[in-house]
């Protein structure tokens, strides 16, 4: 699998998408069936008991499958994602949010991904996993 | 199943476990085994393509999962979710999102609830259909 | 939504293409939008404490939304499960399995379903709730 | 994580449990937080296409995840699945089926599961990727 974007190519497609002012996350690693993102702590992030959030949490995954899609398959940004399962495993300390992505399958309709997702303020320990499918446009 | 709490007083307990200046969603309706909650579109909400982002509508499946959990055992702010599953079936128009969680399970450790998504701008259109666990403190 | 198939000619159709010596199921009720399909009690889909396993249940759920696809969408024996999600949600008694399967979505390339599993025991109880998704076969 | 159970204790247990005359899987390997068992092949494990069935591998995903509790918990038969997610990869080539269990969060309540699954007769094809939770008895 050759990648088709370069990590900082993916994130100001992203940023220029969203129409975004600044950086919104950053690709950490890119390789072959392979992305880890970084999406920088804000404190709306936290939900009560000062730990991230549900949605923060499935944001993070959410970006870490579409940069891992967007590197393989190109600057396809109508990928959508078609199904998305989480297990919420431990409470993730307030921090960054670093999200690894890896290519379970890539056909020529489907992607399946799965992620799995730290706090970087405790990188040891496993806060969530994740797994999900991306529809991929025909013809990409 | 007697209700324990008001739509009104979810509402408010939510508010100020975030603490929030404003009110941050509606319960529309709130029944024995059934609860419907509106999030107030925020142009935040959208992605590429003008269509109901991912994570707002896992944000609004979020809230009504945990509106009809307080409803049904009382104010447990630390009730999590442990698991969460959705189906992304239609494009989503920019509007307010209503997300209506049905229990399917009350135990005494977990329950189980689905949620149907929809925006409030294209009320007949189904965009997502989520599925899952939320785990209750014990003593709840 | 247009039915192409009647219940019978699904069952002849899968006992067929399973080379079975005997109908393996029956579908109860086909509409627009629904299937509901029977599973008839085996010794074997007791687990230890006598109730229903988890396989047995997977099992009416996957041949009812086999079912469902085949009934929209006509003989395409090739139509595979892409992903399926199930809680389990209350024992399931020994009985036949009935499963009701609702169309969420059927697109050009993916069928999105869900599934309410009840025993025929107990068919005031849920048993168990999935969703999942099958991928037609392009040009199907 | 000590491990409470040998391979072939937890074998002869759950056999006993089904009451079955003959072994039913292998446990193959067993360490803390990894269990990898193969269920032998049978013909009826096949579909139309000649591969393996979706309720086949659910059964080897389950027994996977089943024994891996087993291992860590020690003998709680009443242990069961309370979630279970799965996503359909590749087409499994007809043979032994061998399901990799990993342990991503053993609770006092939920053990959190995910099993790659694969055919012996084509070992490097990732046939399925499965996630789940096994809710533990109280006291166990």
């Amino acid at each position: 699998m050759e990648l088709k974007l370069t990590g900082a190519e993916i994130e100001s497609l992203v940023q220029r998408g969203f129409g975004a002012d600044e950086k919104m996350f950053t690709v950490e690693e890119l390789r072959a069936g392979f992305a880890r993102i970084r999406l920088p702590f804000r404190p709306r992030m936290l939900r009560p008991g000062n730990v991230l959030s549900g949605p923060a949490l499935f944001t993070a995954a959410d970006i870490a499958m579409y940069a891992l899609v967007l590197g393989h398959v190109g600057p396809v940004l109508m990928a959508v994602t078609a199904d998305f399962t989480i297990h919420f495993l431990n409470k993730g300390m307030p921090g960054d949010i670093v999200a690894e992505a890896r290519l379970l399958k890539l056909g020529r309709r489907l992607a399946v991904i799965d992620v799995a997702l730290y706090s970087a303020a405790a990188p040891a320990t496993l806060v969530a996993q994740a797994s999900g499918s991306y529809a991929l446009p025909q013809g990409a």
